[in-house]
Formats: structure tokens, sequence, C-alpha cells
């Protein structure tokens, strides 16, 4: 098959990302709280440095996808302008009448254009004419269709977990829509829907309650086991549907749910701990050390699972899960003021594209040194404006292929 | 038909209210800003304000139904219990495992407690055994299942506008379920399942999207108008599919669109006004006058709505849309302070039994002697722990039939 | 002396508090944070509150002071408008020309008026002319001079601590005018200008740079003994201050130094522990155990302190102190909704008027049950509106005759 | 007299400035709020932004004075030790025990490591050895000497307006240090303390009560006109107290008091209009037209101040002031969005280095191009980091020298 993420550390073969855009021009000090992002960024300039990224993830061989682009590509097909017209331009969504000519837009527009402003957003002065009530009460700064700057952390609308993938009920308002943009691209775009591969969870006709999970806590370590934060943006009902259905397909043998305190700095599990190599993580001591971990295992009757509370650190619990004798750990670095610094700034937050070789934030140059005093190959990008937003390399990225680690 | 709501003081026939109970032991200075609480109340005080509240209006000749009771004999139906499981109870909102257990317990244990957890919440100490990670994970004050303690202010969950009924998709996450609390007691109470009315907007079985309305911001005021707020709560997007639907039935020639601040203070569009007579309203100035208005009106071809923002005060159009020649305004009482304090502390909040006769809080002295100056009977109910969820008379009751105020 | 508070449970002689007023006319919704409210009340029924709380201690023969008239007595003197006037009503207060013309009416208006917008505030509205660019760029609710609403709780702007007392420099802007109220009274007010008493810390005439103090912290338990809690309003700056005045007068031998989490709901020690008899504490136990404690006392040279971290939970180091064989511990009533609610509501704030006789609010009705099957005598007040700005019986009062608990 | 500022575009000939350092590196996600910053900084990166915005007025003919060395050479007088050590790491400040240890260490520390510490803030692991009570009840990351990361904005703790200056009593705690830093070197500094100039407000000695005032309100814009922003941070009471100051030497004929709204946005006048020429100022609309303005003048009688409202806007009001024919206005560039991002990464926070030369951050690329296309030169620096804390070239320097602007 074409897809699947096998490892956290195996080659990385392709990856889908989101270039900062439009949606980004939007953000203002008065709007970013609630489009749940702590700064505005200079947009031209963090187009560069997205831009620089995946230059680096090219030049070592990894085909990178640019989920704008695919959105575009997969609103080439009428069934897919259907699809959007129902789900994130209908009436209950855009309002009576402004849903009609919403529907007249996106079958006469150019569908780059359409995919734009889906994950741009519309404003007011976006509409040429009058659409109603929507429009007469909206002010130049709200908007009639909300933007979603938070869609560059590509790793959380949706995750693939080795052969299969979720659709993520995310759960802050604000990131709900992203899930369908990337729904639109798993059922529509040629590439992905040529392919047959299992949806663990998620899927934006039903409802998924409780059930949230972003991407950023889920980590497809290898040897099926799969790791999973819970935390204030997953929830243990999602993390016990994904393990059933993992183990009902047999793709996995053991999920670790690893509890996390709430806290915007520890959003999700890879803000504090990431894998480097196959038997090397970084991590920030303060969260990841005394976390509590369970493990949950297929029973014998079908559907089964077994939770067992793990005694163990998250690292020597990952050693076992892959089979390995040990799993070094390399601490955020600096003292008590740069470790909470650079765990803030992504520092632990890398992506690898190959055993021992990651991608990393120039900026978090304590960590880095003690990554590259550990053997590792630490490729270093700007990060001034991406950043802002609180996310690094893994935040960023989706890998759809990645090989096994062995 | 036994149900209908045609004004804001015609004679109140029927009311639907909520005792304040276990949901409420659940609020803790830690908890409430989540459950939209502005602080915790005293719950064996709160039942006792309540009772009384409920007292005067049945010495009025009103008939009052608790909704926990009606919810506890919809349960005696197996297919409310079904749909309680499917909706409330099912493995994406409590968890795999957890879900199954639950099901057992609804049909084991009484209406009356079902009733009382699903209002009031499962904490990990309720439940008597070990149900896997979701109960592992949690702490004594982490719920299973949150508790409703908004749910006191049965005027959002559902509200009647003349012969039909809408059912609130709303904002908050944290009132969400309050809604499908009331759905099942519409599907499945005798004394309603029993008659056939209309549902203008609403239901658990879809998704609706950015279409948010609470109840305090509907006035069914008479003469076929309809006054809905928009602001923190309510969206012109439900307000547009509102008048669709009372339009196609012809309950209803117009709805006046009054857009609010969003503001704590302001949340609802009956906290800024309310009417205590024919031609009388109360209403705070700093909010209602100056408010951008508009009407809609069905358009000559079927489901066509004209929207046009409309010119002169609330009060005004409210008068031109009941045919009378003026509304008076009452405002709330005291200096600058003294006024924003009343308004905070619901002195516009009031509801009428009848023409003329209101129910208020007696702190809000000012406010009161005003209402009473001009010829308004004043009914006054203590609200020293009620109040502390912000909301008065008019917030706490569902009005189901209440005639004409002719 | 007339003066001298010797225990937390002796005979309680003497005690100064403030009565609801004009300031809480002043909260509003959109002033209440900043004013360390949260909420605004009722003032006419907090002061009937307040009335039956001071009645409860006057049957029980304590000598009860209100502050406001303590004020207006001693601003009969001229030295005491003339001080007020160098300190509060300055031009660095209240700006160049405001200041002439509030000298002239010091001057001229009745010292009880004067009191009272000292503590209560003055307003746009009060002032009959154009006093200038501070009057003309104020709206009607920004304040000349701003209200003192905390200054109902009386326990905190000074303390006695034996035979001496604290004129307490405090954390916050909003509260620092209250001391220089409280200042004006031991300096003018015969009652205490014609006694001669040492001050541990403060006055108005000197910067207290990081010292702060409020008197919710300090307990004189007795025996030489004062424990004062260090967290969001006492700094160890302070502690040390005080112990160091305290050994060096020989009026005390050791300072129990209690640090507290920095918390709204754990402000002051009183929140979490108040004394009900000789050997009886009511206490929160999540805060209060496993708190960091040391003891201070006096070295071999003058002015040296000995500091050292000690081992033991709070009560069995009070015990200790205080030479006796153990110290009972009742703790905040209820599950752990319930406790955390009872602590948050006052129950653990207390205030004894002799050995095994305490006033608590009547809403705490677990806590308070507790205590009584104990044996000690809970006298009941009511606090729907005092409760309100996070304060019982201990922080209302400031003893200033108590006598030892033997 | 060496200095003197005459204008706010005429020649700037030499500017005080702070290169940002060690109280940086204290900056956490944790503590951030508290500091006033809005996110952390990469603390090597932000010296480098901030050599080359050196290097650029250096380039100009600009002497540029870094504040730290200033104090450092200030320390190597006797009295300035002394003062630092009775102001800022006295008892009150630092604790007993722990000031006599400071005062030891200031006396044999080099001059310069103390300045780095006295701005830089002391941790624990700062200092060798238990310092008693503060020191043991601190955690790695609490801090015994606050540092003061907002000293980079060197406009703020002291400003020069024509030939004297003030030492501006700053609104929040954070900053209250600062202007003592500042005091020293003026005070102690052999290029100050060589000469005689008038301190218009301000000094550690005094109490300034709710004089507050931040040098980013002030604009001495020539011709004796001076422009003071009230807001969050000034208040009118240092205005007038300003004003009468300026009066009473004959330096300054005319203050223009501009009311502006509360807001983190608009913290400063600076923030939302500074000039670029003789007759050109770079503006953002939404707050600086609309705004109120007083002008206030000497009255016939010594000290006596005329306030009178103005009419008109205020760039009318300033070509008034200047006695030119007209202001032109070059507005926050880009959409309604746009305007408020560039207004908030201080695009109109710009420093002139002579008449239509100015330095501005290179991000705000529309409000850039805007004055350029108005001829004024625009030197633009980097500010990906220097910006985080909320400041541009206004912010950051304080003009000692500065020419009129004829």
């Amino acid at each position: 098959m074409a897809f699947g993420v096998h490892s956290e550390v195996g080659r990385l073969r392709k990856v889908m990302v989101h270039r900062p855009g439009l949606e980004h021009t939007r953000l203002t000090p008065s709007n970013a709280e609630e489009l749940l992002f702590d700064d505005v960024l200079w947009v031209d300039r963090a187009k560069s440095e997205h831009d620089a990224f995946c230059a680096v993830m090219r030049e070592r061989g990894v085909e990178v996808y640019e989920a704008e682009r695919l959105l575009a590509e997969a609103l080439a097909e009428p069934d897919a302008k259907d699809w959007v017209c129902r789900h994130i331009l209908n009436e209950r969504e855009v309002g009576v009448g402004a849903s009609a000519r919403a529907r007249e837009w996106v079958d006469e527009a150019e569908p780059a254009l359409v995919a734009d402003f889906l994950i741009g957003g519309i404003t007011k002065a976006d509409v040429a004419r009058d659409l109603g009530l929507v429009w007469q009460s909206s002010t130049s700064t709200t908007m009639l269709l909300p933007p979603l700057p938070n869609f560059i952390f590509q790793r959380d609308p949706s995750c693939w977990i080795y052969d299969g993938v979720t659709l993520n009920p995310m759960t802050k308002p604000a990131r709900k829509p992203e899930t369908m943009i990337v729904e639109t691209i798993y059922r529509f775009h040629p590439m992905f829907s040529s392919e047959k591969f299992p949806i663990w969870l998620g899927g934006a006709d039903e409802d998924w309650g409780r059930s949230h999970v972003e991407g950023g806590d889920v980590q497809p370590i290898g040897n099926g086991a799969v790791m999973i934060g819970m935390g204030e943006r997953t929830t243990p009902q999602a993390v016990l549907w994904i393990a059933r259905s993992l183990f009902r397909s047999g793709s996995a043998g053991v999920v670790l749910a690893v509890l996390l305190p709430k806290s915007r700095s520890y959003m999700h599990l890879d803000t504090v701990i990431t894998m480097c190599d196959r038997d090397l993580v970084t991590a920030y001591p303060p969260v990841v050390s005394g976390a509590r971990i369970w493990t949950i295992r297929p029973g014998d009757a079908p559907d089964d699972l077994v939770v067992e509370e793990a005694h163990g650190s998250l690292p020597q619990l990952m050693a076992t899960a892959l089979g390995i004798g040990e799993m070094r750990v390399i601490e955020t670095g600096g003292d008590a003021f740069g470790a909470e610094r650079e765990q803030w700034d992504d520092g632990n937050n890398v992506v690898a594209l190959e055993p021992g070789v990651v991608v990393a934030y120039e900026r978090n140059t304590s960590t880095n040194a003690a990554l590259r005093e550990a053997g590792i190959e630490v490729l270093t990008i700007e990060g001034f404006e991406l950043g802002r937003g609180r996310g690094g390399g893994h935040c960023m990225t989706c890998p759809v292929q990645r090989d096994p680690a062995v």
C-alpha cells in the first residue's frame, strides 16, 4: 500500500503539510485567543520559513504534499464539491440564502480559490454582494466562515497509525472544520480514493461525542505499539475506541495511554516527548517523569480490552514495547528557566526523517546541542514566525508513509 | 392544543422548570467557570428559594412541571431508555466498556435515579466498580458524565414559539446535553408524545453547525411577531432558520433580530429587556438603546426571506409589531453604578404571569420600585443563591402554554 | 494595657469591624475584579447580615468598634485632617487643583461624611463642581478616589500580635489605602492615641518594598508563638521583619512560617485553618497537610534570627509551640466536592469568641456539624451577601483585645 | 547643555538604550504575564537584532549609550553603591539577613556584574549560599530579586522633555524598579552628575501616589508643546504635575492631554501615533481619530493651570501647536485585519533620527510602504524577537539629546 506509518523514526517517505496562508492574515490580537494562537505572525516570512522546512525534507528524499493543493485537486471532483457544500457551506453553517450563493460560487470558482477560502475563511469584504442577515450583521473583521490558522499543524486533524488513519474529532470548536478539510482530501483526492485503508475513528457524518483526539497526542512508535497522550485535547474515550479498532484488525497489539496535565504548555504528548532514533527520545522531565501510564491490550474475547496501570517511566515502557534494551533520554537543555523556555519553544517537538536524523527549530540551542552530543543529526530550521502558534516540526507534519524503524 | 406560547405577558398556564439538585453539589471554585457559573451555591437553600418561586406561580394558577420529574416519567418508556443510551451514554460519550455498564444500569435502576444522574452528572465515587480507563484516569472531582447546573435555566434548552417548539443547539459545550434531556421529554413523555406539534429547529440526530440559539434570546411577543437576540449565544444562522420555519407554517409573520454586544452581562436578550404588560417593558438602556435591529418577513416566493435593517428603537419596533400605540419603558433603577448592578442581578429579567403581573428578585429594589410606580404588580422572590448562576425568573422558566396578551 | 491579642481563642474583649457601606454600592460587574471581589452584593442586606454578626458578638460580651465610626471620631482632630490630606488627598493622589478643593472640603464637611467618602470612594457625581482634568476625563463610573470594598475584611489592614500591632503594607494596589485609614485611627483616635504600644512593622511614611503582609495570614496562637502564612499576600520579607520586632521586645519567642500555594482559594492562612478551642482547629487538609513550615527563633546575638525547616504537620507544630499534647483537627466537611465548596465558602474561617465558641456562616452545614460533634459551640450567621467577597467571621474581625487561652 | 530633547523629529544626537540580557533568560511561559511580556524570546537573537538597531542609529551619527554600561560605570561610585543598597537591596526588599549579604556583594563584586544582576534579577541558583527564609522558601524559578525584562523599553522609565527629565513612577509593580535603575544613572554617572537639569516629576524618595507616567505616553513635539497620552499607564494626575513643572520653568507653553482607551494594544500613545517628519505622523485611525483631547496652558496666577477640552483631531491640534499649516497622516497599512496586525506589531511606533528619516520594523510592510510613498526614508530593522515584548524603535529609545525640528 502507498500509505502507512509504521514507526516514529523509520524513513519518512511521504508527508502532508500546510503552507501558511490567507488564514494567518486574518489573525489579529482581538481574535488570536479564540483561534488558539498566542500571537499574530508575519505571513510572508512564515511562508519562507515553511518553504525552507519543506526543502530540508525534500533534500532528504521525502515527498512533501501540501494539503491546500490536495484539497484543490480533490475539488475538481463534483462529488467533492457536493460533500463540501453539504458539510461546510450548508444553511446551518453559513445561513439560509448565503448557502445557496456559496453553492453557486463553489461550482463556478477555480478549485484552488475555493480551497484557499475554505482554509482561509471568508470575510464580509470577500463577498461581492449583500448575503442577507449574516452578512449585514457582521463587522469588517468578523468572519462569515472562520479561518483555520491551526491547519499548519497538520499533525492534528488526522493521523496515520500503521495501515489506517483517524479523522480526528477535535476538542476545540475552532479546529473542528480542519478535520472536514482532510476528510475531503482522503475521500476525493485520487491519490487516496484509489486506495483502500481503514478509518480507525472519526468522520463528519457521525457525532463523536466526547471521543476527542488530536494527532499531536498519537505516536505509532513501532512493533505494534502506539503511545497516546490524554489531556487537554485527547480523551480516554477516544483512546479506547482507537485501541479497539486497531486490535480488531490486528494492526497493533498494545496502546500506552499517558495521562498529561491539562496545560497550554503540554497541549499534546509530542510537546513533551518525541523520538529521534530507534532508542533515543528528547523529553521534558517535569512532565514526562512521573506521568501515570496505562497499557491497553486485546483480551481473550473479541473486542475485549485489558487495561492495566503500568509501572515504570514512559521511556522504559517504550523500550519494553519496542523490545529494545533501553531508551536513552535527552532532556530539554538549559537550567530550570532554560528548559521551560525551550520546551515552550518546541525544543522537544522534533520530527525524524530517518533513524538519528531530525528537524528542529534552531532557536532551541541547548536541546539541539545535547541531541548532537548524543549522536543525532539535527537539521535546523528557522521558526521566528512558525513557532508563534506553538508547534514545531512534529506538529507541522502528517506523515502518510513512513517505514518501520528496524 | 394543550401547548403553545402566544405572547410574553398573556396568562401563563403551564410552565416547565428545574429544581436545583445534584448537579449543583458538583459545582466547585475549580470547575465553575467551565460550567458557566460565577460562583458555587448553597444547594439546600437554592432549593427552598426555587420552591418558593414555584409556589408564587402556583398560587396564581400556573401549572408548574419539574423537568426532572418529566424526565423520570419519560424514562418509564423502554424507547426512552434506548434513546438516552444511544445519545447520551453511548461508547463515544462515556467510553467503550463503560457504555455497556451504563446500559445495564439504565435498565435496572429507578427512572427517577437515572434522571437525577443524567442531569446531576456521574462521578468516580458514584460508580460502584472499576469501569476501565475513563474511570481509572479520573480524579475524585473529575466527572465521568458532566453535570448540567445550567439546567435550572429552563428558558434556554428549548422554547415554544406560538404553536411549535425549538430544540436549541446551544453554543457552549457545557450546555449541549441539556437539549438532549428536553428532547427526551418531548419525544417520550406521554403529555407531549400524545400531541402533534412542529419543531422549528433542532434535534439530536442532526448536526446544526453554527446555527446556535438559546431560549433566553427568544421572545414570542404576540401578534405573530418574534423578537430574537443575536450575540454570544445565538447566531443569525439560527434566526434565519427559525424565521423560515415559522413563515412556512404561517405561525408568525415577522421576526425582529436584535444585535447584542458579546458580553457575559448581556448574554441573552432577556437579560436586558423583558415585557411586564401589554405595553410595558423593563429594559437596560445602555444596551437596548442604539442596538441594531433587522426585520425579517416572508417574501413573495416560497421560503424567500426579506431582511431589512429597521429604524427606530427596539421598544418602538415592538409597539409597531404589536399594533399598539406606544411601548412604555421602565429603565433599570439606580444611578450609573446601581443600574449596572441591578442589570447584572437580573433586574430586567422578570417573568409575567399575566398582563401587569411579574415575578422579580427582591434584591433589585430600585427597578422593582420603578415598576410598581408604573402600575405593575411585582411579586418578589429571594434570589440569594438562585441568582449566582446569572439568571432570574425569565431565565428559569420555559412556558409551554401561555395565552395571547389581548 | 487596654489592647493586646494574646491568643486565637481566649476571651475576645474588643474587636474592630467595618459595616458594609457606600464602597459596596460602587461595586459593579465591570470593576469587581480590579476591586478583588468575585461578585457584586446587595448592600442593604449585607448591612443587616453584618449587624446580626455584630449582635452575636455583643451578646457574648464583646465590645464591637466600627472602623468607620472610629475614623469619623479621629477626624475631629485637626492633626488627623492634616494627616489624611497629606497622605490620601494630596496632589499626587487626586491631582493638582483637586487636592486644594479636597482640603477645603475636609475642613468644612462633617467628619462622618468625610469618613464615609474616604472609605466609599468619590465619583464624578459626588463632586459638585468641575475639578479640572481628572474630573473631566472621568466617566460616570470611574472613581476620583477609589472605593475600599475590602475594608469589611478588617482582619487584613492591621493586626495585633500580643502587645503591639502591624500596619500592614498590602500586596494589591486596590487595598493599600485601607492601611492608611487604620493608621489614621491608631494615630489620632483618642482611644488609641492615649496608649503606648509598639508598631511591629508598617506605616505610611516609609516605603515597605516587598515586605507585604495581610492580617489574614497572621495568627498569634498564644504561648509566645505566632503562625504566619506566606503566599499570594504575605512575603517572607515581612515575616522576618515581624519576627525580629517581636523578638527584640520579647513579645514572642517563635514564629511558624507556613508556605501556602498561590491561589485565590487559599489567599490567606485563615482561609484554610483557624482555631476553635485551645486544642482544636478546623482545617482544609488538601492545603494544610503537606505544607512546608519553618520555625524562626531568636539567635544568640542581638537581632539574630535562627530559621529552620520544621518537621511534622502544622497542627503538630502548633501543639508543640503551645505546649499541649495534641491538636485535634476537624476537617472541612463533605465529600471531595463538598469540602472544596465549604472551604471556598469560608467553612474554615471561623472566629472564636472564647475557648470552644466560634462564629461561622450557617451555609457550611457539614463543617459546622463536624465542629458541633467535636463539642464546639457554633454560633451561625447568615452570609448570603457578606460571603461574596470571600471572607468569613475571621476575615471580618480585627481583635484588638483578646485574653490568653489558658 | 549636553542634554535636552527639543522635538520628536529633529536630529537625534544622543540616545540611551538597553541591550537584551540576563533578564530575558528568566522569562518563561509561567512568569511572562506577570512580567508583562506576551511571549518568551530567544535572547541571543534578540541581542543581534538590538545590535543591528544600534548600528543603524550609529551610522547616522547618533551616540548610543547602553544603560547597563552607564549603570556599571555609575556603580564605581561608593555613593551609588550606598544608594542602590538603601533603595533596591534593603531589608524590606530582599529580607533581613539577605540584605546584609547583598551589601557585602555590592562592595566586593565587579560593578558590571552588579549592574547585570540588578537588571537581570537574582535566582536561588545565583546565590552561593543559604540566605535564610526568603532563599529557602523559593523554588528554582522564583526570583529573589525580580528581573526587569521591560528595561529594553528605555522610553518608559524616564523621559527628557525639553531641558529636563522625569523619573517616571510606573503603574505596574513589575516595572517600578526600572526607574530606580535610571535614577541611579542620572544621580551618579559622571556624564549626568556633572550637569544641572530639572526633574519635572519623580524620584525614589517620595511616594508618587496615583501620579503614574510612562515615557511611551510623552512626546515633546517641539515649539514648547508636549503631547501626553492618558490611559492604562499614565494618569491625569501625572500630566498636571508635569505641566505645572514645565510651565514654572517656562520650558513649555502647552500640554496636549490625549485620552486613550485602556487596552494592551494601545498601552502608550506612541503605539498609535509617532512623528516621522516636521509635518507627518504615522497613526492608527481607530484609536487616534475621535480621541478626546484637552489643552493645558499656564493661567495668569502662578501655578494656575487652564484646562480646556480641545476641538479638532489630534493631528490638527499638533499642527496648531507647532504653528504649521497641516499635519499629514499616514495610516497603518493594510485592510481592517492588516492595520490591526501592523499596529500590534508596532507599525506606528517608529523613531525619527532626523526629519524624514525613521527606523521601523521590517515586518510592517504595508505601513512602511505607505511611509516611503509619502517621501519618508524608512530604515528597517528585524524585530522577530525584539517585537515579542510589544515595542518598536520608539519604545526602545530614550533620547537624551535631540535638536529642535526647525
